[in-house]
């Protein structure tokens, strides 16, 4: 398999992460979203959306990643993203979600460079954006995390999920830009006990090789 | 089962055609984003992200609405919103995230009231950003339905499924805001299929007991 991605997207570490805790073999191939690289024809001929990650999986190319991490999952089960009760994977998959859908996409470069180039939004106007959409994410999520029993060590019982693979990333941008975090220690309790892992370590931005650069 | 939605929430409007396509009698719940029953201490006390929809199943609240029609999917298997093999099953996940995380998200009530209230940014600028990333994504959706030979009368194959029950929603969003559609062919071919049926039809906000007022 082959993995466009670049260092610093978080939704290409998700995959990252993925990868190796499945322990798939994979060749990374940078795709430069600094210098514009996702947006040239020769990518977009590979991912019409011109986003980060695309996973090559022989003549197929998989796009965005929670599809991607959801068919490692399926096609390598162990050690499994989704707990095994369909209530259980609801709520993992909700927990994922409210990162996927209502945190991370909010404050990618795209949008960021669109505020900042279209509308003339000044780097304080961003800040204060980009830390609102975290603020209530992580807000909601603490909450679903300490008022459930489901909790364990990770967010859904005592082995990382879809939900920590979503949560590591999320936390990683969120220290980049300067958010508080005190107010979520459940939360940063499972991103500790992540980052001890060797498969969650490996796949953070410092540890890539597009980002001596 | 009690879906907790508002009628133009294009989240619950998907999690209504997932409802409907099951045959899943579900009884509605209202929640007023207009007047701002979403932010209430009670509705937060059953969803703490205080959206819609959410769903509560005998004593569990389910969230999100992608992780609500999956696990509608796989307690209720017929009919199936994801084909069977895993590759199949990551490109219409794919199709449908382009939407859910990548559109939606970034146009739904709660961000347009942050950038009018908080950035003070008039009608005009809101109405670019928002068909921007209509835009942005039809054009990736338009591309990878059309070039692909899974494509068939509806996003994946001859039955809706899970990219469908996205799009549509979408598609309804998009006339609301006087999108471009003309440059989408393929896409609203599929919109046009799922539209004679049933389950979409009376999912669509218009025929929601709400609607009304």
């Amino acid at each position: 398999m082959q993995l466009y991605g670049f260092f610093r997207s978080s939704a290409a570490f998700r995959v990252r992460i993925a990868l190796n805790l499945k322990s798939v073999a994979y060749d990374t191939i940078p795709v430069n979203l600094r210098s514009g690289d996702h947006l040239a024809d020769d990518y977009r001929a590979i991912n019409p959306q011109g986003r980060v990650p695309s996973l090559a999986v022989g003549e197929d190319v998989l796009v965005q990643s929670m599809a991607i991490v959801e068919y490692l999952d399926e096609t390598h089960p162990e050690p499994p993203f989704l707990p095994a009760d369909a209530l259980g994977r609801a709520r993992v998959r909700g927990l994922a979600n409210i990162i996927a859908c209502d945190i991370h996409p909010l404050n990618n470069s795209g949008v960021l460079d669109y505020m900042k180039n279209e509308m003339q939004l000044d780097a304080d106007n961003l800040q204060r954006w980009y830390r609102n959409w975290v603020a209530r994410g992580f807000d909601a999520l603490e909450a679903l995390l300490a008022g459930n029993a489901a909790s364990g060590r990770f967010c859904h019982g005592d082995t990382p999920g879809l939900a920590d693979i979503c949560l590591v990333p999320q936390v990683f941008n969120a220290r980049r830009f300067d958010c508080d975090l005190a107010p979520y220690p459940t939360l940063m309790g499972r991103f500790e006990a992540c980052m001890k892992i060797e498969a969650f370590e490996a796949a953070q931005p410092a540890n890539q090789p597009d980002a001596a650069e």
